[in-house]
């Protein structure tokens, strides 16, 4: 059964790719857009995937072979291509489109003032791009996002943190009190976080003047590699990204884990996160392709997270499971060091996702890949090397040559 | 007595030319930086400035001649050209920067998707590229920045609205409440307004990484053409828009009457808005470059304005003044036909500057201004096109179609 058509943007990126492969299978007429800038930024890194991934001729070949299913593939950069945008809207009329086209490493939109321009500059444009091109072809079509639960900082207001608005009293000058319901505030902890409380204030303003239909997914950092359809076949196998800028924390450990080396825990690990399977990534976002919100109604914002954790107990799991050592290096982001964290997810569950949580079995599947591919790592991308100021660049400098000259005396 | 220098971005503009006169005037040494865009946008619309204005050679000579002071120029895009930006304030050491680099009107922002995405590509990458160039080269040059009043919205809580920060009360699970002061909810009526809601959330993004020193100017619309340095010779003298796209109400009104045409006044002019003069502009910047904020401070945000008025008073004022008819058209855009708007200023009176009121003689002087020029006027310039959505366009028409058939039935 045909279920209309969806574009992805961004669909051959880590959750964009699972993600198509997700909604081919479940009977949406895929299309993927992208510019394949995560490639060009591996080249650039000289950090590869751990996995070896095909090219998308490739997968879109043996996607075919296994499922019988199509899914088209235009090279366009929605952030450059206005009119090659509007031309896949125009002629694919889709139902939806998920917009996962944008640059999401934090240390890599902190490296210097180039990488800070980039990431403004592609995100900003090919968000508004999107939505401008939606006024112009359908207004009917439903914006799916994926954002990110940093752009709320992590526990400023010791409140649970809502999905997206915040009741709050409003005092008048006669001391009485207005209940209103506000954005969240925003307190992003990097140039790349920043950027999707900018794709906030766009989503606000494209809903209420154009009544727009948009779905913003404030994503936690996910964690695994695949999902049931990107297993059928190794052609479909997801990346995994181990290196300082894109690799996500807990995928870090396990990789660590399986070549040797001590797990990097920045500062003292007491920064609390919200976590979130690659799998649950995929149907939350099928979730909400079936159950668009109405035109004409605030954007909806679901905190698409299952759990929470402190980094340094992470650390501890995975030690358990493999006896790796932990080292605590100095943090190169500008961050709270230890910070609570309550989150409401209640629109997640309402999707209907069964939620996968951190469990042994999985763990233990990661690390499997992990593992299986430990000979393609390269231990010099390993740290992170993106500070988010020149004073933290100082202090892990100082530290690297205490460290060496300590050794030196020890020798 | 050398001030030191100071960096005027978009110094050929309506606000950069008498604010770079002003500064040069008070003893700064004054780099200009512009891209000329304006200009170019004036051949693009069609609709030139209704005072003849020099090209910026022949101003800065005049200004040379009249004051014995120079005024450098370089002719750089700031939104694309980070090297040439980063060069001039490595080689000219300003202590401070004014950021007036942006598309600034609202009805040119929702013309068309091309002008949304270039408003949006222009500002956010023009703001964007000087705070990264200011930590690379040094971070204690203090950027003053043009915001709007716009940012706020009009009167959504109820309250007066403050400068910049909202003081709240966050309910707690136990029935508590706590007192935060949160960044006050955006609520911007166009593209254009969104772009600086954007830049604010760069400007605190800055300010905590790299404990920037910024002040966020929220102005009010302005009105007049002259202040003192710009009315010292003719070739000194200051643009003044009339069109549909970059008019400003007041100075569109003066205009109006001074042609004959009926004072374009949209919906009802139930609009409530915040006003200043141009004098009181280059006198707040000046105010703010001569108080910087502390590094590591928040952002200084300004309500950089001095009084209220709704728009229908002001077309009676204007008709009080000079006899004109006033005509109530359909609204192209989308906005509260109705509004309250009571304002706090009291960082911009901290600032010294004594406000310049809307009265009789400072009215007549820029209505002989519009007098004086007025054969410069292409009369089908005066409405605005620009049309919030569709459904705007289509009102606009049908009332201008059921117009035009009442005055052929009466024929």
């Amino acid at each position: 059964m045909e279920k209309g058509r969806v574009v992805v943007f961004g669909g051959d990126g880590f959750c964009g790719w699972p993600t198509s492969l997700h909604l081919s299978q479940a009977g949406y007429e895929v299309v993927i857009v992208d510019n394949f800038s995560r490639r060009r930024i591996e080249t650039e890194l000289g950090a590869q995937s751990l996995t070896p991934i095909g090219t998308m001729q490739e997968r879109l070949k043996a996607w075919h072979e296994i499922s019988g299913r199509q899914i088209a593939l235009h090279e366009i950069d929605v952030a450059e291509d206005f009119d090659g945008l509007k031309e896949i809207l125009t002629s694919y009329k889709p139902i939806a489109c998920v917009h996962f086209a944008e640059q999401r490493a934090a240390p890599y939109s902190m490296k210097s003032a180039r990488h800070k321009i980039y990431t403004v500059n592609n995100n900003l444009n090919a968000t508004n791009n999107i939505l401008a091109a939606i006024v112009e072809v359908n207004p009917a079509i439903h914006c799916v996002h994926l954002g990110t639960m940093g752009v709320y900082g992590y526990g400023a207001f010791g409140s649970v943190i809502p999905e997206g608005y915040f009741k709050v009293k409003v005092p008048l000058e006669d001391g009485s009190y207005l209940d209103r319901e506000i954005l969240y505030p925003a307190d992003p902890g990097s140039i790349y976080h920043m950027t999707k409380t900018q794709d906030a204030l766009l989503f606000q303003f494209y809903a209420k003047n154009d009544r727009l239909r948009i779905t913003d997914l404030h994503q936690g950092i996910v964690w695994g590699t695949q999902t049931p359809e990107t297993e059928l076949d190794e052609r479909l196998m997801n990346r995994f990204d181990y290196d300082g800028d894109y690799g996500t924390v807990l995928n870090r450990f396990l990789m660590q884990a399986a070549v040797g080396y001590p797990l990097t825990v920045h500062g003292t690990g007491g920064q609390m996160r919200a976590f979130i399977h690659i799998r649950d990534t995929v149907n939350c976002v099928r979730g909400a392709i079936e159950s668009p919100p109405q035109s004409g109604d605030r954007v909806r914002i679901i905190n698409q997270m299952t759990e929470t954790h402190r980094v340094r107990e992470l650390a501890l799991i995975v030690q358990s499971l493999t006896g790796a050592a932990i080292d605590h290096i100095s943090n190169p982001r500008m961050e709270m060091e230890e910070n609570e964290l309550r989150v409401a997810n209640a629109n997640f569950h309402a999707l209907g996702v069964p939620p996968t949580m951190l469990r042994r079995g999985l763990l233990e599947e990661v690390a499997d890949v992990a593992h299986r591919y430990r000979h393609r790592c390269d231990l010099t991308k390993i740290p992170c090397v993106s500070y988010w100021s020149a004073e933290r660049a100082r202090i892990a400098r100082e530290r690297f040559d205490s460290a060496t000259s300590n050794r030196a005396a020890a020798v």
